[in-house]
């Protein structure tokens, strides 16, 4: 698997000297040299969030921490609002009637990106809504949404905005305390660069608030004990510390290079892949782009899964496909984190290579 | 670190060749290549949990299996009965509280196991007591209960046996299947011998009765979710697939040695250290001893404390103090996984070269 070439927004290559760090001996979390580690990397978070409050460290999947920002904030029959525009957007439904919350579902077209003034309206239309939940960049889509827009709609509320950053965070551009975010989540596993394990989430001085009122049951996921253990850089449970351990090696290379160069690297990328693609013939699928992963349709008559599976199998290049209704019709190429332009070259070179072939024998086309 | 010893009860040490592989470049999770890792992995935790009932996978500390053993299995107001011989045993009880669920507590001597006939007694006096929980190895104490006896108890009523084996599994025996235990707990970072980052929890026939009138709020935790994934060898959310590698690969070698193995390993091991820390003058501190850990008092005049920071800063060997009552009091070693008798000959010959500096300078001893 050496030379495989991994465009997947998620996870995404980890480097080698991560996971060469992550490899030495293990070394146990209660001890002094554990604690400089988690409390370097915890700070370092905050970089990344844009944000000067606490960032949470969770061991789990991004989803724990979008369920964290379900328990912690909200009591049963609580309303909210759910901005939908694709697979992760419906999670935050699922998580709501999970825990017994009444979502209003604001639907967006796939493609598209939610447009501000419907939030406004739903919030006027409802003053009852405690929250909206929205991603930032929706995985299944490449769609980004405008938070920043999101934000000055609802901090004039006493609804907290709640942003899914899980793919986004780290690529496009997130200003947490700046325009006002509560509550970001996300993952280790995208522009973190790391492997899956570990999941974030920022908590604002509005959601503090909220919190102590919180009824919905918790223990795992209760971000009251995660304040408590970060008083003395310690977390309520075991960790998955290797990860973090990587973790803070990465956040050194962001914060050297800051936020600012980060961001327009991915927006290079983004641009980079987007001209490629079209280039190849393959229509954009997004109408609101976003610069973590972008995706296009294949072109007619070519099946994406097969494109997809013959790209992994035989070429040594993973991209992804569609997801429910998009299934066969997309393909979707990350370009955050540790993936570079050499990778996209080689990556394109490979992909047009595989359409020709398909074309010769397909029919249709 | 390249030297230091290691005998801590979670985590344990990682074999290199473990880390090695769970340093290769990452794949993706949606894939052939990674579905056989899952399903070759889930299919040989049955060996180690000894059951033919599904074992599900989450990404997450112990603690995460230990509340979807609750979350998943009983409704709020339910009765438990909690034996709580350690800080582990306090954990369920808080777990229930979380959940809205009545615990009554049978407090057990730190020291000691519980007492079968008490936990027959509780049962009969309650019949409504919905689960009955208790650790295999209270890895607090080093205490090992005796599951077996419980078991036979518990299987004659509607109760549920919860049993959290993240210490003891594959160090101390459990017979999942034949002696009818409904719910095991484990962890990776014990006898697994890997990273912390994932927790498994195995669900009988009974127990999944149960599950289907459970009406406790749970999303990340639904076991629903875990086992609908299971048919196509999926996980609900991003796995911590690097470390799902490296079970995988250990799994292997338990498998090869077979379970018969691991625990006369464990126990000779166990039984080592027992005579070495008695040779040192160090009364043992558990009256049911457990092959996965053993806790001793540090001699009068010497604090705990400072004996495990001076063994690792100074010396490099980690050990475990006491926790709660019993801090400065006891140090604990484990003898699991990819500890050998060799590391534990290397850290019982720092322990006495240490304890003699102590004395020295000790006026009370």
């Amino acid at each position: 698997m050496k030379n495989h070439i991994l465009l997947t927004p998620g996870p995404t290559p980890v480097p080698e000297s991560i996971r060469t760090l992550m490899a030495e001996p293990i070394i146990h979390h209660r001890t002094p040299q554990y604690q400089r580690i988690f409390e370097s990397a915890t700070k370092k978070l905050q970089t990344v969030f844009m944000t000067k409050q606490p960032v949470y460290t969770i061991t789990g999947s991004g989803t724990s921490a979008m369920e964290a920002a379900i328990v912690n904030f909200h009591c049963a029959g609580d309303e909210i609002l759910v901005v939908d525009g694709g697979k992760f957007g419906e999670r935050f439904t699922e998580l709501a009637h999970a825990f017994g919350l009444k979502p209003t579902v604001l639907k967006v077209t796939w493609s598209e990106a939610v447009k501000p003034a419907d939030v406004e309206a739903a919030l006027r239309a409802n003053p009852n809504l405690k929250s909206v939940c929205c991603q930032l960049t929706e995985t299944s889509t490449a769609v980004l949404h405008d938070i920043r827009a999101l934000a000055k709609i609802v901090s004039g509320t006493h609804a907290l905005l709640i942003v899914d950053a899980i793919s986004g965070l780290g690529a496009d551009r997130l200003e947490t305390d700046a325009w006002g975010v509560d509550l970001v989540v996300s993952g280790s596993q995208k522009a973190l660069m790391l492997p899956p394990g570990l999941a974030f989430i920022s908590v604002s001085e509005k959601a503090k608030q909220r919190m102590a009122s919180s009824t919905l049951p918790k223990y795992y996921l209760d971000l009251k004990l995660y304040a408590k253990g970060l008083k003395d850089w310690d977390t309520p449970w075991t960790p998955a510390l290797t990860i973090e351990i990587g973790l803070n090696r990465v956040l050194e290379t962001i914060e050297a290079q800051g936020m600012e160069k980060v961001f327009s690297q991915c927006e290079a990328l983004a641009k980079f892949t987007r001209s490629e693609l079209e280039a190849l013939g393959l229509k954009l699928y997004s109408k609101a782009p976003s610069n973590a992963l972008t995706a296009a349709y294949v072109p007619d008559g070519i099946d994406g899964e097969k494109l997809a599976k013959i790209l992994r199998d035989e070429k040594g290049v993973t991209v992804a496909g569609g997801q429910g209704p998009l299934k066969g019709k997309i393909i979707r190429i990350a370009h955050m984190g540790a993936i570079t332009r050499t990778d996209l070259e080689a990556g394109f070179a490979v992909i047009k290579k595989t359409l020709q072939e398909m074309r010769q024998t397909c029919s249709a086309c």
